[in-house]
């Protein structure tokens, strides 16, 4: 996704949580102090909420830290890893959850928004956030990442460790506690927590996929790498939460409670993240590093992504034996044989072909439907466009 | 707790889903399978299912798994654990789960129940199974435990290893699931998704103050070990889990939704589970290990628990020492010393009489409100009130 439109300041006084990424860092603050003060945690000693202020975010040493040391031994020093959510929450690109906001502006205009309004997108959109930090915090343990954007898995911080499996639960008990502060006495109360328990079930039902159709470490198995399968695996693992999840929060929080607008909505969204998974797995191999800001490695990492698997489809059999040979090796010349095969077969126009194909197949849903307004659907689409990032 | 009472068989054809532990595993085949069965995993092909079918539970071989094998490699064997709801959820003693039926019943008379609301019961005590098979299967790995309910822990499984990260998501995915099928009409679905939110938060927070407390390897810091900190734990790690939740279940089950008899049952269930785990503490060092079914090993993994923080208490700074010096040393001879500075300050005697003032203290309690049922707590209470086991 692009990054997000930054609002003319003459707006920025109506809606002081305009779209900006600063005005939606500020209610994140707010939030995670509200956490991190869990009136759930009180009526316990002070010291007993000094987890959350060291092991969540640290602003003061803990008060009582020396009175709790007795004569039996030296001081051990606290467990003072970063703070936890502070670490793992703001520190990505945002467009998921500032897509929120996008679509209620959408849905009611800008200028119809109320404060409040403003604030419960964000907010929404900080509980995406919790909900992407808390898978991304178990895939790197999975997975057995070593980096993370731009620092080191959360895990693989000093001190935290395994404790990393118990943090992953806490970020998303946040979720919940968020959604419970702002949103208990909201008509829209229990679809909102329904909503993001199915689309916490397909994201780690699509996980699950995605972790047995990987082959075995040193065992790749080219048979699982069918487009069917690929389809399945970025549907629930990408496509739910990155664009259903934001647009169904920005439906549910405007009213929208008819089944046939959300099922529409939904449908066009799905539509909208194979799309975009798509373009991800094109850009690892032909986007420009420069602009992409890393370099792709899924052909050296094994991936089960769109460009080997639309490639056996059409290869022949020497060159399905030339992929075979050389996908998922760490080699610089392995990965060009691989990257020469996707040149005969024309992989990068085939590319353009599904984007051009896609584009304007969903342009025509959008458009022939009368539901919901299309601007809803194409901010999203028009940020992602031919994307070069 | 003892095990459950069993239902006189007069009573059984009235209440097919009365409180016997055989009617309690019936329920849960049935929302295993709707579960396995989802609707939300449907409209994909028919092999998109087979995750659940192979890593749930294991029925029929996935129909169409050879016609996904193509002509590039040899098939490859599928990914085949134990089906992994079968191995986590149901293997326990169930006392959690089947205490649910217990209260409902205290509230409306065994004999006035409805096959539905016993079916209900029996449900959301699944629930708390799957919330435990949640807490129990992410602790194992973070504990680095080799066995759970006389099986290997479901991570050290082969071919499972760190995708248990996933499971333990998705066993609380079902959860919520079982929630959705049978509570989403319910006057208390709302609170119900409120309450087990609460307890996941209140029992990860516990894991994570049990996490920090644990002295790292090969460094006892007996500091830690005050009976503030013990307390602090256990109430948040044991006893909202273990008697709040079942007791809240079936509060709310019933319609119960006044504040104050809400807040009376919290407490008084708070103050149960203490004792509850108080109880564990002085078995694991004093009961007999042909009735407990194992050989208590507190004193060798240095673990923060009621024996030592009492003990701490009252040692002089020599009894204290014995117990610096011996406390989490894997050697019969250092167990035995701390064992005997336990014997030195009376321990059995303290446990007693500390059993005898929370029994006389909770009796009171109960007798003395007149919110709810006596029979809702002195079920509970009856069953643990000095267990050997």
């Amino acid at each position: 996704m692009a990054t997000a439109v930054v609002e003319p300041a003459t707006k920025k006084a109506k809606t002081p949580y305009a779209h900006t990424r600063e005005a939606f860092l500020k209610v994140y603050n707010t939030l995670r102090d509200e956490v991190v003060d869990d009136a759930l945690l009180k009526g316990q000693p002070a010291d007993a909420q000094a987890w959350m202020r060291e092991h969540g975010p640290r602003t003061n040493p803990p008060a009582n830290q020396t009175a709790r040391t007795s004569k039996l031994s030296a001081p051990s020093p606290p467990l003072a890893p970063p703070p936890m959510l502070d670490y793992n929450v703001p520190g990505g690109k945002l467009n998921r959850g500032m897509a929120v906001y996008d679509v209620i502006a959408a849905i009611k205009g800008k200028d119809n928004l109320s404060l409040d309004e403003v604030f419960k997108a964000n907010a929404l959109g900080w509980c995406i956030e919790l909900l992407q930090a808390f898978f991304l915090v178990a895939d790197d343990i999975m997975d057995g990442s070593i980096t993370r954007r731009g620092q080191p898995c959360w895990y693989k911080v000093p001190k935290v460790g395994m404790i990393a499996c118990n943090d992953y639960i806490l970020l998303e008990c946040a979720l919940y506690r968020v959604l419970r502060l702002h949103f208990a006495d909201h008509g829209s109360y229990a679809p909102l927590l329904d909503l993001f328990h199915e689309v916490t079930y397909q994201t780690a039902h699509g996980q699950l996929l995605d972790l047995t159709t990987a082959p075995p470490a040193g065992a790749i198995d080219l048979a699982r790498f069918t487009k069917d399968a690929y389809m399945r695996i970025i549907t629930y693992k990408t496509a739910f939460y990155t664009f259903w999840l934001p647009v169904a929060c920005g439906l549910l929080l405007a009213g929208e409670a008819r089944p046939e607008a959300l099922d529409l909505a939904r449908g066009i969204c799905v539509d909208i993240g194979q799309y975009f998974q798509i373009q991800d797995d094109y850009l690892d191999c032909y986007g420009d590093p420069s602009v992409i800001g890393k370099v792709g490695t899924d052909i050296e990492d094994a991936k089960c992504c769109w460009m080997v698997c639309t490639a056996l489809e059409e290869a022949s059999d020497e060159q399905k034996e030339v992929i075979k040979a050389n996908y998922g090796l760490k080699d610089p010349a392995a990965v060009a044989r691989v990257k020469a095969v996707y040149g005969e077969l024309g992989m990068a126009a085939r590319f353009e072909e599904y984007e051009a194909a896609s584009y304007s197949r969903l342009s025509k849903l959008i458009e022939e439907q009368d539901l919901l307004p299309a601007g809803v659907f194409t901010n999203l689409l028009a940020k992602i466009y031919k994307r070069k990032k």
